[in-house]
């Protein structure tokens, strides 16, 4: 069975010698010194190694089932979940006001990476919550605020978000649940949703269903569609849990993986929904979320890649298999490990500089949105809001690649369920389609992002970069390895940005045909600079000679491999994108 | 459910636009006129559509079962198996003089692909006991050929490889089965061999395992490795099946996919085994099917991407979702179907021109092993053996990667199991682990194959090219979008080969730390290949007029994308290979 420990040495790295954290003038960083960050991270990998990870072969194993429309979770959850719940971590980033610790998005992101790495699945049923809690913090009344977010906070009530029909997931305007206004001021919701990821289960005593849904008579499409809170249970004004509202279980689907997660058909039959924020802008609440919510499917498409990237290490480390081919290393033993051979290290290092360079990424986001919130900053709202399609699309694309790379280096015993491997090939898998399929990440990164406020934020990441390698110019360390690929990368996706504004006006098709391939490349130019940032970090440390030499070596040949063996991905997408529209778009549908 | 349809039409290109079989001067080619292959394919592609395809999810979701030592098959297969045999398909392209009806490799490896792509975990009952039958044909004595084979053609008894044990896979030096001499010339098998495929079942009469072991006072590693037979039943003199040997399922694994077929934990508790071939020479014995075989997980690869293509097409054709950025298409409807969006037409022509070019592959292949085996052909032999490597691996990666994108295609319907998407992706992810993990075809690649007869293979391939691209330089219509894209790709691929030469020499590392990359890159360049050749067939039956234009034009704008599209990446792997070891080999296996 696979294990999972903490990467905090690399979490204390960022947070402290790169982002210096608690030298930030972002409010609340101050408190964040290394000895509070540290016991926070090394008790949530605890709780993920000791309680979390030993559940989630269970999970895959067990699934969840329907009983008389009552969903079962897998053995152990439940109790797990109360330690989570008892040990505060699902309030951590969460407002004082109702109940919250009030830490950073960063730290919540941090800790986040170490929860899905041990339980993706399991760890969803507080995700939601948390996505539910960040609407109604954000849209709702103070009524609706006070009853519903102190027991969300503490997860005693957890939260989903219902937006897909069986016709119609990316395009909601097409969408037919219905809200019939009440003389109360309530509305009564009817129709069905799909694909509901804790839609419901035995953990929680109440569940707190948002709900898009058309009022009728409003505007057609996508403007006409408002946002409901439904609760399972209807609230009595002293708090206490009322009546069973008209919201049933219809099925659990059986999937590809997340077994452990219940994800349902929900039926609504006349169930009594309560406006969150105004009529007809239940899509503009929905995108206020958006940022968090996709940087949280970004972190678990790289926990995935984490877990599986730490048990193929452990693999390679110990399975005898064949001779180096410089000479035994092993001599006494009756063959070498695997780690000796060059292929095999060809996939450790890719793992291990994705993983790294992702963590870096996430912690970078976070601290944008941490940002933009707390100092009400709308450049580094911007920048973040540039960032998030390619945080999400690309750390889930490279995510599921290094768990499929991580299942490889155990041959067959990769492809079996006994060893775990095969999970993490299959969770990963779903971090790549939901909360907007990957192809709708790249649409949104070209077709809206690139343009927002006359391609202000894709210049200023583009600013970035070039002031950082201008500051870092006269570093002769790390010229040739760090600086110089990055500059040429940076260059070569502005090449590309520019392709697109020059034939995008003309025929939008060119700008879209390459969409995927831009963000792509966004992501190795994101990961690039986050590894010269971090070289320019590892180098300070080392010159500083503040000790652990060897942890900031090895930080410096990862980034090395980074640059030279990820980032020739970049002339291969730039070479994609400006052969334009027309190989793409050439053929009528009915000749494929 | 997913269906299948066979793409004999795409077939028939391939065997007589492009190889024009029945002009070749390959023995038994000449009866492969169009009509006759037309024949074949047609009712292989019936079959697979109405009796095989149906069976496929119900395989993956029942999974065999093991009750009282005994292995189940899921309903249906029995009968199925039954049609297979009663057509004669498990023995077209076997020798006659055992029942077979000796058909050449290209039309057994077009078959394979229909049959495969309606149902891979299925067809595995019959692909291994082809290759014991080809073991045995190659190396057994005329009387054991006598009593096997025609009950093997036949499927009456079908056939397993037994190689790997629990602490050995690739490594079989370190084999521990053991094969003990008899006074009568028999021997007593002992041992356990794991991921059995097809190990045991319901649906023949025998099994014929073949049984690689160590015979007692051998030499040491693989040199002292042996090949033996094992029938599940003794067979008496007269052909009737004998008393039970000892050979036992222990049990059924658990895996990611293929849960059609049995893999099993098959224990040898002093069963008795015949030497196939000579004693300590079982790995050579192996190796001269090894071709075959690994072609054939080649085309399992390539089948799991043209069924899910087919599948995704037709989802993308139907699903409506958005308008297309330059107008809505499909006024009329309330919206347009997927496939007028630029990144589903990628995702779509990346497919498309995957499956074409590596069906082309395929056969080309086929038809060098036919050249090589029924002309007793060196050269022909030597360039399928350098190929095979870059079949086997890059149709199972690339494979695998294009399975994931028609599942991407289908948004969050792809990921639950109702679609059967996921079971696309989930069983073609074994094909790049089995016959070799596609580490191991890198590593024959370049550490044993490129060296072959001093470089002349893969020279022959060079020149196999440049003759090409030579013959074909006056062509303008082809020149800039296929001639000059395949001359750079060969040119890098070259490049590549030669740092191999250049810096191998002082240190086999640099040339094994590129060696995935080079199985790509030559993936690449000789799908290339296959479509500037498809180009020239497809251009001069459309100067011929001989109609059906739009299939030639098509053909011709699919291959357009792939120069276009997939040849980009040429460069890039040529780049992460001149970066050289260091890279890879920085860090002590402790640091990482």
């Amino acid at each position: 069975m696979p294990s999972y420990t903490a990467d905090t040495r690399d979490m204390a790295f960022l947070l402290h010698d790169l982002f210096k954290v608690d030298a930030s003038d972002i409010p609340g960083y101050d408190e964040l010194d290394p000895s509070f960050t540290s016991a926070i991270l090394e008790e949530a990998g605890k709780i993920a190694s000791e309680v979390i990870a030993p559940l989630n072969a269970v999970g895959d194993k067990e699934g969840c089932t329907l009983e008389n429309g009552v969903v079962r979770t897998p053995t152990g959850f439940k109790d797990a979940f109360e330690q989570l719940k008892e040990g505060g971590w699902p309030g951590l980033d969460c407002d004082p006001e109702y109940g919250g610790q009030g830490m950073p998005t960063i730290m919540g992101s941090a800790t986040g990476e170490i929860f899905s790495s041990a339980g993706m699945a399991f760890m969803m049923y507080q995700g939601l919550t948390h996505g539910a809690y960040s609407a109604i913090h954000a849209h709702g009344t103070d009524e609706q605020k006070q009853t519903y977010l102190p027991n969300m906070v503490t997860c005693d009530w957890t939260g989903t978000m219902n937006l897909t029909e069986p016709h119609c997931g990316t395009d909601l305007g097409l969408m037919r649940t219905k809200a019939e206004p009440q003389d109360d001021g309530t509305y009564k919701i009817s129709g069905q949703k799909i694909f509901i990821s804790a839609g419901d289960h035995d953990m929680s005593d109440n569940v707190i269903h948002l709900v898009l849904a058309k009022i009728p008579g409003g505007p057609d499409g996508v403007k006409g569609i408002s946002l409901f809170i439904v609760p399972k249970f209807l609230v009595n004004d002293d708090g206490s849990l009322g009546e069973r509202n008209g919201v049933s279980v219809g099925a659990l689907e059986e999937k590809m993986g997340i077994h452990g997660n219940a994800t349902c058909v929900m039926n609504y039959d006349e169930a009594t929904g309560y406006l969150l924020g105004q009529e007809h802008k239940g899509m503009r609440a929905m995108f206020t979320m958006m940022n968090e919510a996709r940087l949280g499917v970004g972190v678990q498409g790289l926990s995935q890649a984490v877990v599986a990237y730490q048990n193929a290490l452990d693999y390679a480390k110990d399975r005898l298999q064949g001779r180096a081919v410089t000479g035994a290393e092993y001599p006494d033993k009756p063959a070498d490990p695997l780690i000796v051979h060059p292929d095999i290290r060809r996939s450790l290092m890719d793992q291990k500089s994705f993983v790294e360079g992702g963590r870096a990424l996430v912690l970078w986001a976070a601290e944008l949105i941490d940002r933009s919130h707390r100092q009400d900053d709308a450049d580094a709202e911007g920048l973040v809001s540039l960032l998030i399609p390619v945080v999400k699309g690309f750390l889930t694309d490279k995510g599921f690649e290094n768990a499929v790379l991580a299942q490889q280096v155990y041959g067959g015993h990769g492809y079996i369920e006994e060893w775990g491997m095969s999970q993490f090939t299959r969770d990963a898998r779903i971090a790549m389609i939901y909360e907007g399929a990957n192809g709708i990440q790249a649409l949104d990164l070209v077709g809206r992002k690139l343009a927002t406020d006359s391609g202000k934020h894709v210049m200023a990441f583009f600013d970035l970069v070039k002031s950082f390698t201008k500051e870092h110019e006269g570093n002769e360390a790390l010229k040739a390895d760090f600086l110089d690929p990055l500059k040429q990368g940076s260059k070569e996706l502005q090449e590309a940005a520019m392709f697109f504004m020059q034939n995008g006006m003309k025929n939008p098709n060119h700008a879209l045909a390459g969409s995927y391939d831009f963000m792509t490349m966004f992501g190795h130019v994101a990961l690039g600079y986050m590894w010269a940032r971090m070289a320019v970090a590892a180098q300070a440390a080392l010159d500083e000679g503040t000790g652990d030499a060897a942890f900031y070596e090895t930080k410096l040949a990862t980034g090395r491999y980074y640059m030279k063996r990820q980032l020739p991905a970049i002339s291969m997408h730039l070479a994609r994108i400006t052969s334009g529209a027309d190989p793409v778009m050439a053929l009528d549908a009915e000749a494929f």
